[in-house]
């Protein structure tokens, strides 16, 4: 079944969970609270790998219940993710989650060799979006992990991506891969990288989905648009999945979503043999459970 | 009087008005439609260069009142942009037009030598939108003309959406220099540009703003994002002209504001001796229209 809406997926990931996460870091009163509460509503059981003294007065001055979870205390940010990666090498947790330690010192344990969660695959975010008004949801990449991708890595990007559609109901996802303008252009790289991927998907050497690009962001997500400037194929007007060109033109889209259209964000790090959650501090309550009840449809 | 709104900035063109357009090549049934809409709204008459034959066909045919405007037969688009910007010249218009021709063509023809429209400025796109539940017009640039400006040329981009900020009343505008984070990061160079750039604010070498940055984009708009990250200064939370990285993000926030935000865009570029409007053809109508509003009002 297709996952349209934020409640769907909140129901599916209930009826598969609740999955065990091991947080790193997770003194910080909004981390806290969003694990709180998916816990009650039976998304996961955690494990909370960090300044155990912080963590419970925390707990304690914000009313938050900490019943049913494990304490390990480690106050080192950089140690309590190595070791929030060692409970998933030894089976005792189905996610990772980062709460005060930056992103890239997360990732790097996750690609630590002593805990084999590496893949072949290439690391990289994948934002989910509900936004008010628009009728399905929609898949944003790469706007958080790689800076500046060559055609290899996109590669990556757009099949971690389809991974994910996948895993929402969508069997055949359309991928837009975009740029500033619709037309192959010898000057602008990311269209011609456009035209590579969309060959590649023809060719087999993307799979599960259809690709095509170059789109401006009107003709990838507005059937009228496209026709408007008389661009065909299943792709047009109707992408599941947006292929930004940088991290900085994906961190503009999902944060004007974010912040002007009041979309909610689901985020999650894929590509390691776990979902990572790397929800950052200014992210929502709400876009911090909806990326903890992604990442355990993830799982499934 | 600070403009807040289309109805404001609507009002105000209309009081300044009517002011003479020059249409190059308006040969399009929705170009035709809005310059009839201004004309009746008393904010411009209008000279249409292009092909008589097919613009009168297209207003029979679609009910549109020609009455009052200017036709001079000029079946080339190139053509017809180079005799518009020679009514300019001649004193017979003060702002000019793109109907069916190329955006490069259009700008092209007002930089020709013979016509004098020329001047030290760079031209550059200067979008002002509207968007449902924000409570200030937001300006963006350069989403439409500067592919990937060096540091000299964004000097340019951000002194010509100050130009149209204090047109709009905005007595000393806030200006946030874009970027994916918010801290100066030696391997991002747009970062360092926007060090440079906030620092030419505070010498002087900018003028008429506050100017700071690198911003994330959450953190330009949203005060409450801006504190959660300890990001502190009148620029904070509050930008009233967002500067993006290249036309690739800038394009990604325009759309995403349009499509996503419902919010409507007033595009014109600005840095010749008089306006030039280059809505294209997947611009709204009421976007055509609030972009001939605007460039009225730069006219004063």
């Amino acid at each position: 079944v297709r996952i349209a809406t934020y409640q769907q997926l909140m129901a599916e990931a209930r009826r598969i969970g609740p999955r065990a996460v091991a947080v790193a870091a997770p003194q910080e009163q909004e981390v806290l609270l969003a694990v709180a509460d998916a816990q009650r509503q039976g998304l996961a059981r955690f494990s909370l790998v960090g300044d155990e003294t912080l963590i419970r007065s925390l707990a304690r001055d914000n009313g938050i219940d900490l019943t049913g979870m494990d304490l390990i205390h480690e106050p080192d940010p950089q140690t309590s993710a190595l070791r929030a990666m060692e409970l998933i090498s030894r089976g005792e947790a189905q996610i990772a989650m980062k709460g005060r330690v930056e992103t890239k010192v997360f990732l790097q344990a996750a690609l630590d060799k002593d805990f084999g969660l590496r893949t072949d695959h290439l690391l990289t975010h994948v934002a989910v979006f509900e936004i008010p008004n628009y009728p399905r949801l929609i898949l944003i990449s790469d706007a958080g992990v790689i800076i500046n991708p060559d055609l290899e890595q996109r590669v990556e990007i757009v099949q971690n991506a389809i991974f994910v559609a996948h895993k929402l109901g969508i069997i055949e996802p359309r991928v837009a891969i975009l740029a500033a303008v619709e037309v192959v252009n010898p000057k602008l790289a990311i269209t011609l990288d456009a035209a590579s991927l969309s060959k590649m998907a023809d060719r087999g050497q993307i799979k599960g989905a259809l690709v095509d690009g170059p789109f401006a962001l009107d003709n990838a997500i507005s059937v009228e648009a496209a026709q408007t400037k008389g661009i065909r194929g299943p792709v047009a007007g109707e992408a599941d999945i947006l292929i930004t060109p940088d991290i900085e033109s994906g961190n503009m889209l999902a944060k004007a979503i974010t912040y002007f259209a009041h979309g909610i964000m689901a985020g999650v790090v894929v590509g390691a043999r776990v979902p990572l959650v790397v929800s950052s501090r200014s992210d929502s309550h709400q876009s911090k459970l909806m990326s903890i009840a992604l990442s355990v449809l993830l799982t499934n």
